[in-house]
């Protein structure tokens, strides 16, 4: 059943980006188009919103259907408004990212998407439509946050070393940090637990494992400081 | 003509909230609806996306035709698409912000607005649609950026006192500050220069004027800080 407007609209879609981190590499979920246009090719998960659920709903949705993961927590990030962003007509996208824990999230790809798969931020494919712009806010807007905001709790594991801690902040800013500074740093805002276990990993010898004292944590992210690099 | 599509599509609108700054009081520029739905009612200027124009022209489009406001520094603020948010149909709009100075922006309604007008933020009209969510929107966002990077510039006259500079802060954290402990915090932040003026206004004595340091502004804005209450 076809349906008419008076003046031409635009397609409005959702697309998500979301990260994860495993082995002091910062990730992204992709999925490979089953469709044209830029079928084969990686793109975020995403398509159309429908009228009857609300934008937010819609990236849910989308995000589920695509690659599985449900009970995600997706912030909006940006509306992409550009003229030629898609090759079919013109089409409104609603961008949304979210930070997930990477080993309760393997990839699993389903329906109109033919696969999804997690890639590493620094070594990506070619991405469909502008997508690689939707990234690369997504990644401006993790690296504001980092300045502002303790980051880790949704990203790392429940017990993490301060190399893991490190790494993500690392990967993030895509910066290297001083092992000392960044240590003693992290400790002073008085954030990490030290747990009584240990990790042993390969030849390295064993770290202090922590976890994130969940009250501190969330009265920082809400009171909000300046980290320095 | 009408325009056809195999499946529904909702409307896409933009609203845009200019806030501005004036003896003490935060203001926004708000336009009386001329047009049903909501037609008297105060409202966000703002209207339909057109498909030769970007998301971003068409809010500097409409805030230009609705207002008279042009070459004014809008950002995207928030995308909003709660399923009834309009009485007529499924409308998503994308929300912009401004800060301006209002001595440089008298508002001169035009066009389809019938009215345009500037009205403080703590005593507003009852706003169509869910413009009222969107203006809170906005204040927040405007509270966040005071937490982490300066302000004042877009919005302050060019030569202020410290104490229109703290009306300011505190017009947009509805806080009062405590003087002495906001100007020493202020000044020691080398963002301000003094100018061989005073300001003498009524029967107050004459008060020190000040003007930004533009480099350090930036530079600051760039780097940010966490300016504890």
């Amino acid at each position: 059943m076809p349906h008419t407007y008076e003046y031409p609209r635009a397609a409005l879609t959702v697309d998500c980006v979301v990260f994860g981190f495993d082995e002091a590499e910062l990730k992204v979920l992709l999925i490979r188009r089953g469709l044209a246009p830029f079928k084969g090719k990686w793109a975020l998960p995403g398509g159309f919103v429908r009228l009857e659920e609300t934008v937010d709903e819609a990236a849910r949705r989308e995000l589920s259907e695509e690659t599985g993961l449900k009970d995600v927590f997706l912030e909006q990030l940006y509306t992409f408004g550009a003229i030629d962003r898609d090759p079919r007509e013109r089409v409104v996208s609603v961008a949304y990212y979210a930070l997930v824990k990477l080993a309760e999230h393997p990839a699993t790809g389903a329906s109109d998407a033919s696969d999804a798969q997690w890639f590493t931020v620094a070594e990506l494919p070619a991405l469909a439509f502008d997508h690689a712009d939707i990234l690369r806010t997504a990644l401006e807007r993790l690296r504001g946050k980092v300045r502002y905001e303790p980051i880790g709790f949704e990203l790392l594991p429940q017990k993490f070393t301060l190399s893991e801690l490190q790494h993500l902040y690392e990967a993030v800013l895509q910066a290297n940090l001083d092992k000392r500074n960044f240590r003693k740093k992290i400790l002073s805002m008085g954030l990490l637990l030290p747990l009584k276990e240990q990790a042993r990993t390969g030849a390295h010898r064993p770290a202090q494992l922590f976890r994130f004292d969940a009250k501190k944590y969330s009265a920082l992210k809400k009171r909000g400081f300046n980290f320095e690099l």
